[in-house]
């Protein structure tokens, strides 16, 4: 079996290395625009060969398009267009209402299954796929129903035999869950990065302070402007009202801040103490 | 020689168990309000005996004030009064300015070194320390010409002999830049917490949507209200202008995501990616 990575980056080059472990007979063949993409998915042994889309679709019984969001939305109807019959399609975008209601516009709907991983790092490109990245993870499919049923079978296997939980959802719910707990995540992290780089213009004070908490809330500061503003784009208004409820929660704070109103700053504190309950739920999966 | 710690939590239980490891022979006695410390301080060998505040005062050669910055500023003039000519006090606290301000105002400030080692997690409590958490990270010296020489030599030398990197600072500097690389973190953390619980009543969406960068973004929103509203208070001035900052920033992000300005956010973001090279500094040290 054949199978094409259109989009050779982190999310698609890590499902390739996980699926090729326990198949070692797939061929994996890979679809990029970019000629260094191409070498380091090759150096990495993530494909066997680099053809054209047009080529890739013509070989592979399984295709993941694994590119940026808007790449998705453009290329899904070409896709479609090309695709053999009885081959299968799967798209592996963090966002799923519209790329969804692109697939429902297309007569061959049925051979495309939504798929989101619910795993990704600060890192972007093949250079930082890595086998054990999806494993263990989550995996959102949504309108399940409108897949063909071999189709959905195959992304179901695959997806299970690399040990990932499958979830089934709507794309609605999909976006409007991922705003609050994946979407929101990065913005508050791109603007803290902001925030600190605009005041401290002295590099050697940020060094020398700060600690390990820092580090690790401004993380996603480091993630692939490429890759989430199409995101934020798609999912425009989801994440315009979580970050307007971010905003009005940390105004109240700064009001309880320069007020001296403690019991408001330790209520505040006390509620977001819960997310440790969650937090550890997520740990134990 | 006997040392006393005032407060035994995450940060005076962690500098015990990595300072007896370098001096064995050295006694540590542990002064706290609550008898649940007490015991796990005893139970975990980070203090060999609990005393009354006057008793320890009384027997130890330095004396580590770790308790929150409120009970801080409430028992360093007590502190000052009892303490024997000679001995030396620390604290270690994660303000400085008001502090400072306190220590100044007494007879007895020679006797005092303000100290702020810039390492935490978001646990609190004897249970959570270990002496593994200030080796190799920054300590910051505030007001160091105000100490007794011999005072600041204890200081220095047990800093050193645990492996931390000493810095000296104003305290009006080192509360500005501690706005930002760390109380500022800890606050986007509490309010992204607090907007998730406030969406997300179902809290299965949460575990299944969740991804690692969720709960490295909101992990700080564990950390202990008591120990951190008085650190905002005593901060208010240059936490509420960081605060300020990064909502501008965030409603900057929020006109853009709105009005499908998709350079401005690509802007915005590669302008944050720039925290990358910062943080590989950090991880590097």
């Amino acid at each position: 079996m054949i199978i094409s990575i259109i989009g050779v980056g982190l999310l698609g080059g890590s499902f390739a290395l996980s699926l090729r472990e326990k198949y070692p007979n797939m061929k994996f063949v890979g679809v990029d625009q970019s000629v260094v993409n191409q070498k380091i998915a090759l150096a990495k042994g993530i494909v066997d060969e680099i053809m054209t889309l047009e080529e890739a679709l013509q070989v592979a019984e399984l295709n993941i398009l694994a590119t940026p969001v808007d790449a998705i939305t453009l290329l899904l109807p070409k896709i479609l267009d090309q695709i053999p019959e009885g081959r299968t399609l799967m798209d592996f975008g963090s966002t799923k209402e519209l790329i969804c209601k692109v697939a429902d516009a297309h007569p061959k709907r049925t051979q495309f299954v939504a798929v989101h991983p619910m795993a990704g790092t600060e890192n972007s490109g093949p250079g930082a796929a890595f086998k054990e990245l999806l494993p263990g993870k989550n995996v959102i499919i949504c309108d399940k129903e409108k897949s063909d049923t071999d189709c959905l079978t195959l992304a179901d296997t695959f997806l299970r035999d690399i040990g990932m939980k499958i979830h089934y959802m709507k794309p609605v719910e999909h976006d409007l869950h991922l705003a609050y707990v994946s979407h929101l995540s990065h913005i508050s992290s791109f603007a803290l990065g902001l925030t600190v780089l605009e005041k401290e213009r002295d590099e050697k004070a940020i060094f020398d302070m700060a600690s390990t908490g820092f580090s690790s809330t401004v993380r996603l500061a480091k993630s692939s402007p490429q890759m989430w503003a199409p995101i934020f784009d798609q999912n425009k208004q989801n994440v315009s009202k979580a970050l307007g409820d971010y905003i009005e929660f940390l105004k109240k704070f700064k009001v309880a801040i320069d007020s001296e109103d403690l019991p408001t700053s330790l209520d505040f504190m006390s509620k977001a103490n819960d997310i440790g309950r969650i937090l550890s739920g997520i740990e134990k999966k």
